[in-house]
């Protein structure tokens, strides 16, 4: 299957528009036609209004692309946002009301019960949330939703341990730079010292959670039953969130079958063949001074998920820490991912 | 009381024998009168062979001091131990039996069942295993230790959760430069990364806290039932330790019965007035971006512990994030009020 | 002499007007009446206004003073100013013109022909400009100006090489976060990084340089003959800014006598006994090593320059590194010291 | 052209070592055979004894390979040499005796009248240096040499103004952590911090630029009459080395005829088409906030010196940043060129 699809990008020009810039420049399936940012940015070339921060230059196809005003005239039919969260709530939704399939990173509509919020390794079938959505807001278009950054590196850690009976999990969390945004966090505050706290961050990590590993019947989503423990921090990280999860596990399985069933684990059925998708979602390491940010968070172009020190917790039953690309697999490629799971089941056409 | 004692360091060049040298400077009641480092140091002058890496100078009365050979001839009566592990066990014996007080940061002998792990502020009465150690091991001498520097952290913030019941502890910690000691980490290692191992360091922060926490009924410390589980982390932050905390107690007590537990906790009796003892061992912030080790591991000279961020944690029950200067109160501090207590406690003549 | 004068802040709330809150809240001649910032704090209490960002409390005289406008009404008639320089020019005209001694750090009027641009220790004599400045502009206020903070430090280095013919500088300048005030620099910028350039830098060290080096006549400061070229760049250091420097001197003094001059500089005599002003202005480093901006840009509590690795240049004729700490002898604790010379002078009362 | 030849690295466990087996790894002329170390490493798998610290694997081709002793004896004729300078220099010279082309990284033997410092877009022509020194030695192999990390990347932006006359520089290097090695700088040392001091640095910098910008007649390269005064410091950064530069051209040219001549630099003749040679030695930044060494290392491959801030000096005519990566352009790369220049003369065979 090689769909070719038209795609823009809501807000490109801040660190996940970027990310989204990068990563569709040379996509088999979707041709990036249309960028869009704030008004300050509006009728000019992409190249002089993006403060672009990566080694390689602007892709060619980006660079001279007139930014758009954020509204849904002249926009393709496949939308990806990396809008703030301050303004995705009315745009999102006039984008989806005009028909456009928009394809979120912002956290405004995760939790809407007719949202997907999806993670095609973990719950491909919550696409078809689509159709209720549709039914209760007769739209013709969509809003489909990937989870929050540090979410997103928990649950695909957590996500194989479902059959063992997840029951709790606490987690710190230890967040890169690149996850606030730019300018985001002044040097001044963060140069060798760690700040406890990330405004909004941990009702997200706890209330995602278990969106993403509950079940779709059909209509709804039934939230799973774990209970999650969130702390959240920022430190001084360009990219790569570590996090240090203990976990309750209802079977008390033995460290090696949970370490089976994450080496094994390779997502549920559609996710296999999607361009985005690594060869494994999960690697787990031996070494016990991984995985570490600056040599880990890029592997499987981002997209993988590393696990190390996975081990007997004396309080909750096991303990590992887990890091991943926030940027990729917490933001831009997630959505990508989810795009290319909605083109494989034929809802982008 | 103005007891004058004179007091020497074993081990006196590396950052804990450096930040020893610093605080016993001005003692009021301590005369720094002897200096012992390896080897290679041995005859030559303190100024020439310690690689200083503080803003103030070498206290003068330190600087000229030749460096004498880690045997006890000729040394002071009571002597701070910042030696290696790899080295402390023999050496603090051999000290012990000629009838020295080694008062250690080593790790070597802190479980031994019959040699006071000591927090003045929460278990002053280990202070009398001395005389179960001396009757045991026919010793004139003695070895009083302090904890890990993360365990110092953790238990002054857990102390004052004992009366509600404490029963589990998880930790993770992200523990700054200066407790690897000098050369220590590697820039190229750490620069902009974490590391999720430190070799050791979670075994000490779960049984030296059960021993910390425990009692002793005149023969022997009965260890405290918490379970604890440590994550230990090193991050790029040169000075202060922070410890990421959840903790279920059995009495269920609200979010303001804990802190203001917190809050007042100063200790048992004798610590109060040592020249070392801060006016409040632990501080409450309401301020939810704090504690912060640029910011607050100086505090009390280095002696506070700061909490932050206290609130319900709904796996375990309650949650907080506190801070410590792990060179002070983790290392040379916590031993010199080990030494302060044992002196107004008559031990030390 | 102990002069008792009430004193004001404009532009409060930022790093450098944090730092003159500090450093005025002991001093022994000035007492801390006044604040003014922007509109957003106006009718605030500081203590909830300002970002405070340094380990020790805001001094309790700062804490609860309401935060005024910017207007003279009501104000001490001696003010120091740390405002942007957005908006220091007229603000700080008006005062003038009001009647009050603007004490200032901006940058706007430090070049103008009229306003001393004053380094106690290199310059003292142009105090009376002030004199020239009232007449021709028809105040009875006055506005002096400490030089930027690059140039603050490098001067003071070049200061005690005039008597051998200073004739050309080259300097590359290594300057710190918190010289770019706060937010100042995002941290996905920096960490981990140099930028290559400061805007607006390199025009004030090459351009000040000659004025602060300069004589004055009774009429006007002719500018030293002095050649600079200065290159600027910022580093991932918190505080303490490094210069590197070659110097062409024409008598081709030798090393030693160079080391000297500078060993020896104690500034001008009126400087001496200033509340502020260091024992010694220079320190010279033999050990190769040094100066480093963490261990070294306290020196003096911050007023003291320090210089290292003075030597040979095949092309200019000598070079070194000198270091300073840009909040202190490059600000607030610059224009304090001018303001004591001020007050010993009896231009204050 | 695609010689097949069989080469071996010296001091492979090491930073440079490292570099040169992940360029080696894939390279279409070499093929990666032997690898030796310290007597630590012998008969050992290199997977098992490099402290490998890349985000991408170890290639295959070098994981498995057994690491030898440092002797001559079945190592393959051409040999690349990662060693440290206190060993290199016996070794290198029992290779060049025993027949092996030595193609070295260390600085031993640049500076011998004999041995070629080669950079092929400068020098080409003293690869016939070779010759010289194997009448003198009497060896059948050969030592081969590239600058120093902070030279390779001066000389490289100095070369195209040798026209114009050049006659002095003035040059501050901020030199990344990867160039100290590995474990190379305390974290300590160095985190938010400035060291001013590279032992041995500066004369390499100040001797090695004459031999390699010199003119080679056949027995013996007269040094350039260039003279050069060096500053190097050590930052906070993990790779990229950024060297700040003025400089005096003895034909005055304009800013634009220099720029035209760094950007129109593509090198002497027969280092066009060598497969590590970069399409664009040097390029040229109009941007002022670059080269960043974060954004800008890598060009190239990292073969690529980036040039940015080009302008007038007011002391020595022009000034400019350049920044290249160490590892690369600094060292495995540079060799590595080198040897393809030897291969593509035939001087490998």
């Amino acid at each position: 299957m090689h769909p070719q699809i038209d795609v823009g990008i809501l807000g490109a020009t801040g660190v996940v528009g970027q990310q989204f810039v990068r990563r569709l420049a040379h996509h088999p399936w979707f041709r990036l036609r249309w960028l869009a940012a704030s008004e300050r940015s509006e009728g000019r070339r992409y190249r002089d209004v993006a403060a672009w921060r990566w080694p390689a230059p602007i892709p060619p196809e980006a660079a001279d692309l007139i930014v758009a005003s954020p509204s849904p005239a002249g926009a393709p039919a496949v939308i990806f946002s990396a809008l703030d969260a301050s303004v995705a709530g009315e745009i999102e939704e006039a984008f989806a009301r005009a028909g456009h399939v928009v394809i979120s990173n912002a956290r405004n509509h995760r939790m809407a019960p007719d949202v997907p919020l999806l993670v095609p390794e973990i719950n491909p079938s919550h696409v078809a949330l689509i159709d209720v959505q549709r039914r209760v807001r007769g739209w013709s278009g969509a809003i489909v939703t990937n989870p929050n950054c540090s979410t997103a590196i928990l649950d695909l850690a957590l996500a194989p341990l479902r059959p063992f009976g997840l029951e709790q999990v606490t987690v710190t969390t230890m967040q890169a730079l690149s996850g606030a945004g730019y300018p985001g966090v002044p040097a001044l505050d963060i140069l060798g010292n760690i700040i406890p706290f990330i405004a909004g961050e941990e009702p997200k990590v706890e209330t995602e959670t278990k969106k993403i590993l509950g079940v779709f019947d059909g209509e709804a989503v039934a939230a799973h039953p774990v209970v999650v423990s969130a702390q959240t921090t920022r430190v001084p990280v360009a990219n790569g969130h570590t996090v240090v999860v203990s976990a309750r596990l209802a079977d008390r399985p033995s460290i090696g079958a949970v370490r089976d069933a994450m080496s094994r684990f390779v997502g549920a059925g559609p996710v296999a063949g999607l361009p985005s998708a690594p060869s494994s979602p999960l690697i787990c390491f031996d070494d016990e001074t991984r995985p570490q940010p600056a040599l880990d968070a890029g592997r499987g172009d981002g997209m993988t998920v590393s696990v190390g020190r996975l081990r007997e917790c004396p309080v909750l039953g096991i303990k590992f820490v887990a890091l991943g690309d926030n940027t990729v697999r917490g933001a831009a490629g997630a959505a990508i991912l989810n795009a290319e799971l909605l083109a494989a089941e034929g809802r982008l056409s």
